[in-house]
């Protein structure tokens, strides 16, 4: 047995012994073990591995605890994998994010907790996700506005992921900084184009910021070009933080996750109190994928119309222009702030409401109950379709959906027809790009029906 | 009326809006009021005045006022002090103050509330003096254990002052920081010789930390030398922050307030728990104050006994010998925080018994309740001398303490003769040394009688 | 026409007018177009063409000229290549590096010409070496001696390519900056190895140091991830500067170009007064590549002698053990260097004779000249050698040497027929492992012919 | 006896073998004995002593030498004076001094012989300032223009002392440097009081430049603020540097000195090709010194004319006006350097007549031959009469003119008889002020005779 104990860094280093006793998560079985297995993931930090259970399975001897002295808190690593290691010595990047695990995970959770929060209060919601992220010192406030968050797909093919790489080294030279959703594809691609882009205009301060969630990370664990790791508590707060946080957004081609995520971001832009936002959104990919964009708009068009159809641009095969449009908006975005008062790094004027907050619990009750029709508010509509494709994501690669698929078999959806019909073509189209299978061999087999 | 806005700084300018919305203090008069006084103390930085009805009378009509926008809150002054501007701009560090008065009086009193502190529980106590320092970067843990603290009277005569100002010199050379209590006399003095011992070391992170309470800053107002402050809720309070964050203290002459100091500091080191800590204590002061040291060394002996007086060392006219010896001692203070596993930035093994944790309240009944006679444990004895000197301090120079005794009459102390016999006889040397005097002029009138 | 002009950086920003005048070069046609294609050269830097004819085509309306003003001088491109550009503002690194061109071959040959060196004197050249290199301010007193120079082909395969980043990363993972000739190939491989292996370990101040000379850089203009450029005056300074400069050298596979560096190496390391000096030379590749460092060892072994061998570690196909060695060794160099009191960063105490230092011109009559035979010191004959390879070479890519040959034909080599067949051999096999290929996709027709 | 060996510091510590073979004195007893009387005025930096024979009386066996090794050089101390010492470790600032002397007056002094300039041609002179400075790191071309150039007497009194510290709080709260001569009273009150300032403003990178020369260091050693040291070669490039350097002149009551540095800079700014030049000339003391200026400006109007009274503007009793003036001016002085072209920190523009570049010898026969008489262009006449005082400063406080007038007698000088006699009226009332009484007891005793 190996074992090995890690000095606190960070915001970590400095809690007082009160803070410490409260970190005691002994009698928390479950939370131990998402503490466990996030550390995991994290240990596994740019392993070229993406399914769960392949990465897990040889560590099962793997164990994490909290050591506890007066200065302070320790963690403590039993068997881990030798991969994280250099000559016996952890590599500094890990040790960071373990201790961002042990920050977001447990100390935030308690101090969340023993706030007296109200999460049905929208203003608390918010507060959390703004104190998770200025805890972790991400709220960079001498910066200028200039994060660029990248959605698209984990498990993107190779055209894909080189034109990604392109994007991000058109950014990184215009001086912007990325911040995706931590994991391989075209959550890295963008992050180490940047690199490249800074590196040649000597920007030594570039950010390459990712955020997860406990039930996300163990699939897709950090890629080895994030420096900044926050793992928000569940997938709407995260949702939440890459939206207050972005300056522009950026969507490559990608599956039902990028859907959720594009459906989520529709569904607020669309609110009339957003209206005036300035937020340059582009969904953008190599020529390869021009028929991709194509469905996502034509269903966007049928289902949200074309008031959510103008608040992106499409712009197909010029990384050069995407870097160019976001460079020049920069500007109006920081007007924009200024004008209202707002924070240049936390986008408080964004009106989100309680259906995008509230967690959607993935099961086969909440997935059957979803109003899939046309007759409501459209940011009603973003907000269900979001939490359909949501499911979806949960049911093809986190474990607990996963577990509840092999329990009960797919999911049920029903709703109108039409729509319906829509959303499967939709799916359907995605699985024939190959878009939804999860790397390890087997075809992908859908985890839901259309009942209507 | 002229009117300045003040962008916020430091932790107080990544604020949500949760956190803004509960700053609101307009239905608390009594909390303006000292906010506003602090502000004003702070204001008045660097003044030469220490009287502060005589520094407060100029500006009746200043008022200051919090605005809240999304992206934070401001400070709006109203008819403030003209000196603290340069050509109609705040004085940076004067800036920095407002908002460490902001941070401190309010929103860490938000804060500590609202995280259900049990204040009778002394672990909770110690929780919100690191709280407070960790939440001001108080405590910069990538330094060396290098923290002198300094106390001593804020009106010593020249030579004493001068003298304060070798010792900082000395201290400053060798790359030693200084902490005090942050007004004139023995608390600006070391600073100020410690910047130049630090310019011809070429230092540049040199710290000179000033502690204060909200009783204490109107009549000592931080010095211009100051370069971080933090205003810590108590008396008692301030004087935990004070010995945790010591490497070692140095006590110039004083009068009651130095003594309290000195008691305070006496009962905590006799306690049997801390008879490992190391801890250097130096009273120090030129030949001409040798006879001030004798007559508290023989109160201490005859008070506390030898155990007590083998804590310090008295060393009189020689600054290089007294920044030798600390110099000397930081490794013995690192090695012994290295072994029993505690911080080097705060020390968390002291302990410090409730008696000394409990906030006193200066008022005559609590201070003919002291318990002043021999037949006690020696922390005890030190306990109740330390709160008896530290009502007469407050009748002295603070506010609601001279009210009290305007209202009524002098504070009456029992106790055993000969103790208090002792006591009077130190308080009249304090007296005929002009130790006692508020500066402006008139003569000290004693503000208590020994009637037992 | 297009016209930029850019403002002075680095050491080049602060010129006196003296210097400024001297920097003139408008009567020096050769050194004028010396300067122009480096420009271009710097100017294309990241481009995928290593063919010089290829690359400046396009660009022969391209033009660079002085500007003098009374503070200091500006570089004016006419025509430059766009790919330089983002938003028509230059890449940031590119103007460095222009700066860097200037400096190196302007300001610095004008001031070794006005110095009075004499470069027939041993001490001068290398005062001149370690000038170049001060003035670039490459020579970084406060690191630790992390410099590992890595040699090998421009043109190398696929597989050879990943192991040279693999190299650099576990490098990179230890800490240890990197030094290249600044091309393609195995010089571009490590070098982004390393900018991962340092982004793991959060070290943000790697160094990637590209050391060049003006016949070839046009030929290897410097890869993205140069982020320090210096531009020797000539090969042999060149090579001087990389062992001066080095802690540790690695060898990876490469052409004669690469054998050149080799036996220049050994050269001076068989030197009696540098029996004693502590620098890990390492030949390493993939396991598809051990032939080629068998055909290497063997040539020295029969060459050189075993007492050459032992002066390198042959490791193949195990990138963590050669950044194990490099690193456990580093310890051993600085001790080395502190007991003769040699500087850390420049090897002063390294004997390299003046047949190692003075610059041989490859043209037939030089060629013809060299004395290959076995009956010489082995240093003599190392020294002999690697004047053969260079002017191979000079014949294969350098636009100088190309010309000679289309002029004159072949040169002609003579000496010990069994030597001769030893080399013919060895440069065959590089032919047939197409490591002499020029890119461009012609076969290799060489420049040479053994005679004799 | 003692030695200490010190190793270098600055662009002293990475110097060829060559250059340090070049620094080798030991057949130049002159220079020899000028370096070490250097290196103890440095080492008796802050001491309060100025007159430099009593200071060096105590340090006979004072001895140092330069150590060379493979890495460079080191100086070695033999028997230095304690006062430089902290527990037996060389004060930082002082190391640093000491190289600063080696630097500017052994290395430069090659340098500057090395490079063939003909210091007849004046672009020759101004190239050695500037390389001296350069060389320095003192041309900090990242800073906005704010570098106050102060001079005044070293031995003023209280008033005017606490004058010079308020107006240096002033010009530090504005974000003012300051550059002086490095010695005692106006040179050290500008510097001192600028530390308060830029502490409170939290400038945290505020320069303290002293410029001095051999032949008045000894008697003016650098005082403890000053963290940058130049030692020009002689007194006319000293003038130069401060010129060239200063964005505005801040211009104290002091001796013959100060009056000689006011000529000079009128004499400069009289001619025509600077009539442009924006430079703020400030001549100020507090309400007692009103009558100094009134003597000197008296004296310009008759001898150089409302035209050279013109120049400066005289600003009594108000230190706040003071600094007002010069940060308003701050943005022409940078528009007139940007639309002409010129360094923002070294001010090339400024035409320096050879009159005012030659060194100018204070023996008797230059002195004798001075042509002090009206009928001459303006700006000769201010030379001579710089000359002339320039003479009575060194006859005054420096080792040779002090020797030399007790060989021959007082300087003879002679002129127009108005002229001749407005000038003795100037320097009695300077005696009758104390401002030529040297420091140390005895009465002054003019050095000097207008024999007319």
């Amino acid at each position: 047995m190996t074992s090995v104990q890690l000095n606190a860094l960070g915001p970590m280093s400095q809690l007082s012994q009160l803070e410490v006793d409260r970190l005691n998560f002994t009698n928390n079985r479950e939370l131990h073990t998402l503490f466990r297995n996030c550390c995991l993931a994290v240990l596994n930090s740019g392993a070229e591995i993406d399914d769960f259970k392949q990465m897990f399975e040889p560590y099962q001897d793997f164990e994490v605890n909290l050591i506890r002295r007066e200065r302070g808190v320790k963690i403590e690593l039993i068997n881990p994998p030798q991969l994280a290691f250099v000559d016996g010595q952890l590599i500094q990047g890990v040790h960071e994010h373990l201790f961002a695990v042990l920050r977001d995970l447990i100390y935030m959770g308690v101090k969340l907790e023993s706030h007296e929060l109200d999460f049905t209060d929208s203003s608390h919601v918010t507060h959390a996700v703004f104190d998770m992220l200025r805890n972790a010192r991400a709220l960079a406030s001498q910066n200028e506005p200039n994060m660029v968050v990248c959605w698209g797909g984990h498990s993107i093919g190779d055209i894909e992921y080189k034109y990604t790489k392109e994007v991000g080294y058109q950014l990184g030279l215009r001086g912007q900084n990325i911040c995706t959703g931590c994991g391989p594809g075209a959550m890295k691609g963008p992050m180490k184009g940047a690199t490249i882009g800074h590196a040649k205009q000597r920007i030594t301060t570039g950010r390459y910021l990712g955020l997860t969630e406990p039930s996300i990370i163990a699939a897709e664990p950090p890629n080895p070009i994030v420096d900044e790791l926050v793992i928000m508590p569940d997938i709407e707060k995260r949702l939440e933080a890459f939206v207050r946080m972005a300056h522009a957004i950026v969507i490559f081609p990608g599956g039902v996750g990028t859907s959720e995520e594009l459906l989520y971001l529709l569904g607020i832009m669309l609110h009339e109190k957003n209206q005036q936002q300035v937020l340059p959104i582009v969904l953008t990919g190599p020529k390869e994928s021009a028929g991709y964009f194509e469905a996502i708009d034509n269903f966007v068009a049928k289902t949200l119309g074309p008031e959510a159809q103008s608040l992106y641009r499409i712009i197909v095969d010029d990384p050069v222009e995407v870097a160019r449009y976001i460079k020049a908006q920069q500007n109006e975005v920081k007007e924009f702030r200024k004008n209202i008062g707002d924070s240049y790094h936390f986008n408080w004027a964004l009106r989100i409401e309680p259906e995008f907050q509230q967690p959607f619990a993935p099961n086969h009750a909440n997935m059957a109950a979803l109003d899939l029709h046309f007759d409501q508010p459209k940011a009603s509509l973003a907000a269900a379709l979001r939490r359909a494709f949501s499911g979806i994501v949960a049911g093809n690669v986190k474990a607990e959906g996963v577990a509840e698929i092999e329990r009960h078999g797919p999911f049920k959806l029903n709703g109108d027809k039409t729509l319906m019909a829509m959303m499967d073509d939709l799916l359907v189209s995605f699985v024939a790009q190959d878009r939804m299978k999860i790397p390890g061999g087997e075809p992908y087999v859908p985890c839901y029906q259309v009942v209507s």
